[in-house]
């Protein structure tokens, strides 16, 4: 191949003409293998003899779903990837959000994609639909793969259709593996998981993040009952004492771990007590640097999950219109009603994203970063693939986490050690007085605010 | 088939399992092909054992495009089968117009895709767009299709691309034939044309709309006139002398056919003399019911035009980032060169529907229908294969116009007689006192408006 | 005012300068109030010295909401007033799907409008929050007239709010009468049900369209029982028993005039039985002239249920990111929980458009029109104020309907006398012809289908 | 004011009541301003009696595009102030991106509104369009403010408007007062070059990307010659030469000042030479943790101005629809033909952000970092006033750049003196050795390219 700086400037052999034939090469037809794609559409009504116009657009809308799905689960695997190496390269980071970015535009746009097919009328729909029987778009593989990849459990599925699930696969044994696999390797969510578990600052014997914040947390609340208790009219004593307590029992919620982790059986929480942290601590101190690209990744995950469920929206809303939802009598259900049921909170991958909200602080009560974090958050990790000499580096050279820790670890090495004994807090004597400062901070800070 | 009713009513079989197999039938996979649909990405980088991540994109979006410009073509080409009937059923229009809607639906999807390619940068671009050569845009035969099927002329065609427009098909014989033939067959704007000068009211002998709005339009002009030259201030008075001067040449244009014929030969004008003067009475009666959804057509045939462009506009504005546009020197013309020329008013094939709002008339200036004429475009006309029964309707059962005319014609068939010698003109009697009291009230209503 | 004509055709004052002065007139400014409506962004946070950025899009925001509904409040009012005049003019039909339309295209965009707000995190909401209170989107006083204004009742809104729901306006009189107001006027919902039980061909003494529709949906029901008794294999037959039962039960809760009644006490249905009739047979021939605009009009309705239900999923999803949807413990209802019970059907308030796919028929199985009933839904009707000329129409010009029934109806008066004694049936004598050969003719068909 | 957190959690207490009046506050529509916002509405069509619906929309949707307007350059103002601090902090860039991500949210749904405003028809906007003069929206002033702010040049603007630009004004002091500081405060463009110009690498006497660049540039245009040379076929030889010349041309018009300020001069160039060094630099190296933001920066740079004429071009498309592009005769210039005229590139403020992809060079090409250049890239740069506590600090804990350049300069300071005597250098020794083999690297490597 020649070299590919040859043909850009917007030189392109196709305005030239004469040297299309020398560089031979490829048609635009034959590159996107039109041949199959544009030949993939035969409408079953014609077979029967009966042409109906609009099953035209629905064959073409759905190849068209099934195309942009291929492309979703392509980015998702490429994402899983990167975050399945033991060492996740932060060089990496602005990739995975602008892949993660692209996925949102394409969920967007398959939203979008729904206000076409509702150009078509019930009546319409009627005089084809009986060709299609059984296909279902149940028989997606692709969404279901997507759904796995992404980290639904298959055990929190809506039960009616986890018979069917894997049931309708019965008989196309290579879709029905790709599916099992989806279920079994590590989806994005679990990934997600242990990258969020390495966040830098959560080691006890360091920064100690989830300490400050508990700490922060009880002295807010310690502050709200005294408040509370302090109040003349009786009644809306009683009341402030009720939403203390309501909210002190949210927070040993996420404080006790053996709380959290029966949240997590029961699929009402989905990060890993460890992973909540650091993704709570991200979205605290999202504008250090190191925490920009995560900061943007939580982002956007909840974007996928919220588009992910608007699609499901969009498609129970049509569903409702072509077929109808209504139904008397007992027993029968719908495919409106068990799509319905796909709404729910449990389809939602990344809820705990979502319920973040709950635990965070208000920007003056949020524990302030010590001189070494603040250091260590302006400064990329190296994994070693990325060093482009391997000599070591000179002497004087070394950054301060490199003289401390032989194994540069947080959302880095995959088995974080955490070997800290002789780590960070060799430096941070200063940091036990900075702690108490901090308390006496924090309350006087909101002292003022009340 | 057992009856299409047996499976409806959300009571779908796929969720009832058991006799899934008895119905034997097709799945989603196969009725979809997705064999062949979502087998046909092969990056042409992997194939050269150096993959690169975007390709997959640029592949998949492209190969949605063609699934998209397939659909419009389909809706397009129903629509000219209806409108190439000799006799165009007016219970057809429904359909038409919501087909139309479908096609806007789909180009605005079409429009923001963009956003999703423009996710990928140019220096990913780079790295695998010399694979592609010579492969271009330029050969997509689907659009070139759309283009001629909607009436773009090739006479119209940028100069530099017409050279290339079939060259490039000319090793593949049968998408070369088929584009050769898009442009002999009547395009959808050569069909409007047809179906537009068959407007009810356009015969001089009888409604003789023309006469009445160009009767209209020269008493505002003498207006303004007379105004102008009543004006004192001598530089306002040229100033509006000029502006009267200039309406009137406009409306010239239109009202001398010798005028008009000359503009379309330059392809500034696509109607016809008899057709602008149909769209233009659709556009000023369209409360008409049987003017509703002509006019709705009008607006969707603009809409149309005006995605087409918007869709080359955001075309141009990705070419231009990812190839640039900045040449030095001489001679060289870019793809982005070419590509923003083709944003010209000639490749508006509908152009003199948005122009129509040049020759509109505020509605107090406006002809107004005489009874008969109101009455006509109450009454759809109905086609003899419309007619459920054979049997001639018995006496007393007749519509007016059947009583009179014998050919019910307008909209309807193509070779309208216009035989109106006993026709309408013979009850309207009253139009030639109805067409002097119209002018008198015109004048006074304009006389008031000033 | 000079004639309007004078300045249009591109020659836009404003451009030349030397007549903006002597004409006067208004700037853009001070046209769009500019003054006031610029001025109305103070921040809170501000006021009390501590800006936060986010709370500026905060307002905004909400502001172009506001703008927004105020629009939509003016449509749905205009077209409210076109139907409840006692007579629909026909002519309006065009005006009112165009408004509707436009309707729909602000819906979506208040729908897309949801991801610019998203661009706010927890965190920067947090920051200003506290100002707000106890303000709250509750008040929007215009999202309640919207509602109620589309006909949302107030005995199905959810409970918890219902409390609320005037109870937040209690201090703002205007407004609290705008919306009991608002209540009691009738909406475009039950305007639409009194218009829908005009529709032509309902008439027991004429087409009656019901009795040949139950006719059609018996043949059909018994020919499926007769397939489920004839199945062999014991288990397909139960099933296919079962099934056919469950169809009838559905069908039966439309012909039994008190099932549908006992639905619609229950707030499960919303159109009366006359109304139901009306749309289904709207439905079934859509493409006849009379039925274009109101088909489109049902489908438009249905398109802003759909876009009001999307926007509330909306705000739904952007509450959870905000304020998180997770509480643990007894009793208390957070505003996510509130919002997500809007989803509910019971917010729907057309409903019954969306259910009518459940009772369509295979196009094969529709009652055929009669010629009749063909003629008559291909004239519109006028009212007399429509009428140019109030002269009497000729002997001989008379329409069909016009000999028969003094007051021509459907569609058109309100109180729909329906006294069609002397009327439509008398010509109808083939008609009961017509009825058994379609009977046959049905059973043919179907039979042919199974 | 209490403590914020103390309503967080959906405890909201508009949902509880009782409390509502002991908190006191602040109401929905009181917040909002709703008693300005929504009495804004004046139809001058109502005033004059004759009222025409679709004006309603027209005042609406222009306020809705001011709203939004204000937003925006609210957002740009923001991103101005930190841009335009002699230090930039790197901590701000998330904040940054994300105003920025926020600005096209907001212009992508400005341009979708204008499929809003297409929904009122040219006889529609005939009946009021009269009242409105001589009001334009040319008089936008938010428009004209934004444009300037974002580094629209006024010798730039197409010259007929540039006339008419500040007069329409005249009357307007205030407004007056505010365009033209906007014309003299900096500029978001100019600050952006500012900061380009800083970027770290460009400095002569440390990694001197420049230097690099134009060696692996002239490495690939020697390869093309010879490679041209040596073609056989003298036809194809010629071209080849032409090519290879028109290239070396377009590359010296980099690197050669003269011409590149030269083309600043004549508008064709907007970057500084310096600032474009930069902008190229942070294109190759974006995946380096420091040019992560930079990056994300520059791409939503060039949305903003893909947006802002789409924007334009939608509505010149609405302009036509509604008055027409037809002009015959000489001389009078529309606002359809202005409009057209300024989706020229002169409008668009950051033009060589779109034509840096002419200048890329394959991946493989481009100049491989330093060890140094790799970790500097990789932290950030303190500024005092992020420190927290300004204990020096303690030795041993200082990172590398800190040890030898007492001045971390470039993305912070202004002035960035680079006096680099005993700065970098010191320790790159090995990067001359790295240069020599980067040389052989880059020949061998594009050798073995072609």
């Amino acid at each position: 191949m020649s070299c590919p700086f040859a043909r850009e400037n917007g030189l392109d052999p196709a305005q030239q003409g004469k040297n299309m034939v020398e560089f031979g090469g490829i048609t635009y037809n034959s590159y996107l293998q039109l041949h199959k794609v544009l030949t993939a559409q035969t409408l079953m009504s014609e077979q029967d003899g009966k042409p109906v116009h609009d099953e035209h657009l629905f064959i073409v809308i759905h190849q068209a779903y099934e195309l942009w799905f291929k492309q979703i689960i392509y980015e998702i695997d490429s994402v899983r990837e990167i975050f399945s190496k033991e060492e996740v390269d932060e060089h990496k980071m602005l990739e995975i959000v602008k892949r993660m970015q692209r996925v949102t535009l394409i969920l967007k746009l398959c939203v979008d994609q729904f206000l076409i097919l509702e150009t078509m009328t019930p009546l319409d729909f009627m005089e084809f639909r009986d060709y299609l029987s059984p296909a279902s778009g149940f028989q997606s593989y692709q969404f279901r793969l997507l759904e796995n990849k992404l980290g639904l459990k298959a055990e929190l599925r809506v039960r009616y259709n986890q018979e069917n699930y894997m049931k309708v696969f019965g008989n196309e044994p290579d879709i029905y593996k790709r599916i099992m696999a989806s279920e079994e390797e590590p989806s994005l969510q679990s990934l997600l998981c242990r990258w969020l578990e390495r966040t830098p600052g959560l080691e006890e014997r360091g920064f100690n993040f989830w300490k400050k914040y508990k700490m922060a947390v009880d002295t807010i609340l310690d502050d709200q009952l005294r408040e509370a208790e302090a109040e003349d009219v009786e009644e809306l004593r009683a009341h402030l004492q009720t939403q203390q307590k309501r909210r002190k029992e949210l927070f040993d919620s996420i404080f006790d771990v053996r709380i959290h982790n029966g949240l997590m059986a029961r699929g009402e929480r989905r990060l890993t007590h460890k992973a909540l942290q650091g993704a709570l601590m991200i979205s605290f101190y999202r504008e250090e640097p190191r925490f920009n690209q995560p900061h943007q990744l939580l982002q956007l995950l909840m974007d996928v999950d919220s588009l992910m469920t608007k699609w499901r929206y969009n498609h129970v809303m049509l569903v409702q219109r072509m077929i109808g939802s209504q139904l008397i009598g007992t027993g029968g259900s719908s495919g409106y009603q068990y799509l319905r049921s796909t709404l729910s909170d449990r389809y939602k991958v990344f809820l705990d994203l979502f319920n973040l909200s709950t635990f965070l602080l208000p920007r003056n009560c949020i524990p302030p970063l010590t001189r070494q974090m603040k250091s260590r958050l302006s400064t990329m990790e190296e994994t070693s693939s990325l060093v482009v000499t391997t000599t070591k580096p000179k002497e004087g050279q070394q950054r301060p986490d490199e003289g401390v820790s032989p194994s540069p670890t947080n959302f880095v090495s995959a088995d974080s050690p955490c070997s800290m004994e002789n780590g960070e807090e060799k430096h941070t004597t200063s940091d036990s007085d900075l702690e108490k400062s901090l308390e006496n901070s924090m309350e006087r800070s909101c002292e003022a605010s009340m």
